[in-house]
């Protein structure tokens, strides 16, 4: 219905997550009608982003460096490690000014319909790191969805035996929820995971 | 909290319409994380289509050439335009299959709150095309809202006096709707609006 290069270009957007063929006709529309040099901007960015990040070579964050600027901070206690799924979960823990330790990304969760096993993750990486014996704790921070659960007692099961201690962030009613409105598993986990008050 | 380079991208991306703070973060991670050369596709062809793409010279619908496929078409009537606001307005007509007419693309409508008046949109372009005198009925079909209606009375306003017919596109309760969910609004346009049955 468009000229090649719109359909195109609409089929390149519709490929980013969450962008529909509706969305992806938008942001199509938007860039081809933006009046200053937005698309060019836009193009060079992205080309210049991708050439220039790559990976973190110990905790996988993404990075301009060889190493990421946490791995990087000699502030930060290398003796705990978070683990999460992806780099934007480590931006979400980091939000909460709550860690002083390190990352490691695992790049996924574990999802065998997907043919997502350990070799996918990089959960080598991380075993590595804990042999150094310098490692204390490390925190499961994989979401707390059926994947993101299965990944963390997997891990914990590896981790175990090398005699670092293991813990699983506390899941339960969000702050300010409404019990009233709380779906039934949470409200569950809640009720399971009590906590005796002082 | 990421490198420069990510913040620019995020940054670009989230002038995208309907793109907030947190897609455009997971966006630009999946453009950085994506594997094969997406990213320079993407970066390609929105420059590709940038440069190819301009603007109807009759229409204003987004072309390839000089006119659009729809205004260089011999079997579309030019006796008959659709005003639309933008070109998914366009798109979305097309997609009826129900119209054999041309276009004519406002680029927006009318909102002084916003600074855009008369001017600002393709409306001398429109009376020019009605002053050959081939045009026979011109169909009002900016969106059912208050900005789209006042665009369509101040165009029929302009439009009667040169003697060219001029009607809008129907309102009244979507098909497969539900009276109990409808909203107040439209259940009451319907009700004004309605039609003697035969």
């Amino acid at each position: 219905m468009y000229e090649e290069v719109v359909e195109q270009l609409i089929h390149q957007l519709e490929r980013l997550p969450g962008i529909g063929p509706k969305s992806a006709m938008r942001l199509a529309l938007f860039i081809l009608e933006s009046e200053d040099n937005y698309a060019s901007e836009l193009a060079k960015i992205i080309e210049l982003a991708k050439k220039t990040i790559r990976f973190c070579e110990v905790c996988g964050n993404i990075s301009g460096h060889a190493l990421c600027s946490i791995c990087s901070n000699s502030n930060r206690l290398s003796s705990i490690i978070c683990v999460v799924e992806e780099p934007k979960d480590l931006i979400a823990v980091e939000k909460t000014c709550e860690f002083l330790g390190t990352y490691h990304v695992l790049g996924g969760n574990l999802n065998p319909i997907e043919g997502v096993g350990p070799n996918e993750l990089r959960i080598r990486s991380l075993l590595e790191r804990l042999s150094n014996k310098k490692v204390e704790e490390v925190i499961l921070a994989t979401n707390p969805n059926i994947e993101g659960e299965a990944t963390a007692s997997y891990l914990a099961r590896l981790i175990k035996p090398i005699g670092v201690k293991v813990s699983r962030i506390a899941t339960g009613l969000p702050l300010g929820a409404d019990l009233e409105f709380a779906d039934e598993m949470t409200l569950g986990q809640a009720l399971t995971l009590r906590r005796e008050m002082n």
